[in-house]
């Protein structure tokens, strides 16, 4: 947690409170903060600021704003992955967050087991969303999106992402084109499920205007492709 | 697990024989194999083959070596990395060893808890050094060094692992200079515990040699940090 994320209600007055138990408790346990600290504090969709902690009680931390921050800035990228199992899931969610993407897509694919649409932590992305924000020190959530259905999403919603400047890269080891790195412009990015697209998937990418780029011979995890392949691509930047 | 890992003494005859109750499991629930599939097998710190299965019993897996496969380079890079905490420990070695890092250097630092030093994992590392090994396609382990305390390592060891042509980069969200990419030359990463080094450490890193270096504006955590540096040095090659 490098900024305390805040909703816009808890900051209407001269006088902004953290109300949370789990902020609280991080704060306390982690940080051992003190009257008197600044703390690093974001509004959700809003501005960031260095805030000055002026109150301290077993329920509440109260804040006065000292001045403002900026906001890093998301990367131009798309990210569309199959849903990967619960756990990985909730770690993916938050490292997306934190890493800057701009859009998040989870679709279904053929290796994907069916159960997984069933996991309750689907129905709690927000508060990954919010973590991987209260690490990274944004504000702003990316749009995120689930197709459970893999060939309409691949011939109605992905060839509507695909432009001249603004490819779409799906990794596949089996690749001959490598995946480029230091790009200027935008792109969406799919990564495959544990096992890969099955060879009727990536034809069907293909097709709707993807092109398949290798990551090099050496197969990654779901949620180790995902850091590699932004830092390959925007670490320049 | 993209090959299968035998040890050599399980490679003497012409017929090889898998026998760990781990590989058994998970090639008859996740790969469902049959006599006469191909299979992906490497021998530690040796060759790798694609084989043919030739026997499946309950205890046992029977296969005939093919052909020899190549084996995927190593990144020239030494990783040292602030001891995490243990259950990230275990991903953390297995990403590191996946990803082919070279030396994997695990030291203390002052946001480093005692407590982590006793954890039973310390005493597993090759299981997890197997498991990135299989899921890399590799078959050659990565030396792997523990430094208890952060002074000596950084005064008598560190200085003998930098050269012009070798710098050493701490990643330091404070830093000016940024990490570079797309380099073409070995060198040393240093990834901070959480919370990151203390000024005291930074001061002694750069003392000692290392290049402060910053990764951007978002601060990740040491698991998605790793690959996100390595796609962005090296993600070129």
């Amino acid at each position: 947690m490098n900024i305390v994320l805040l909703d816009p209600r808890q900051t209407q007055s001269d006088i902004w409170t953290i109300s949370s138990k789990r902020q609280i408790e991080h704060l306390q346990t982690h940080v051992d903060v003190k009257i008197g600290d600044t703390l690093r504090v974001g509004i959700r969709e809003g501005k960031r600021y260095l805030t000055e902690i002026i109150d301290i009680s077993e329920n509440s931390i109260q804040l006065r704003p000292l001045k403002e921050e900026s906001i890093p800035k998301k990367l131009p990228v798309t990210l569309i992955v199959a849903l990967p199992r619960p756990k990985v899931l909730r770690r993916l969610i938050m490292d997306a967050v934190t890493l800057g993407v701009d859009k998040l897509i989870l679709i279904h694919s053929y290796r994907v087991d069916k159960s997984y649409w069933q996991t309750p932590f689907l129905q709690q992305l927000d508060h990954y969303v919010t973590l991987g924000l209260e690490q990274a020190g944004d504000t702003f959530a990316p749009k995120i999106e689930l197709y459970k259905r893999f060939k309409p999403f691949t011939e109605d919603i992905l060839p509507t992402l695909i432009a001249e400047k603004n490819p779409a890269y799906v990794a596949h080891p089996y690749a001959e084109q490598k995946m480029p790195f230091a790009i200027d412009h935008p792109c969406s990015v799919i990564i495959g499920p544990e096992g890969g697209f099955i060879p009727y998937e990536i034809d069907l990418l293909i097709k709707n205007g993807c092109q398949a780029v290798s990551l090099g011979n050496r197969i990654l995890r779901t949620e180790s492709a995902i850091p590699y392949v932004l830092g390959r691509l925007f670490g320049a930047t």
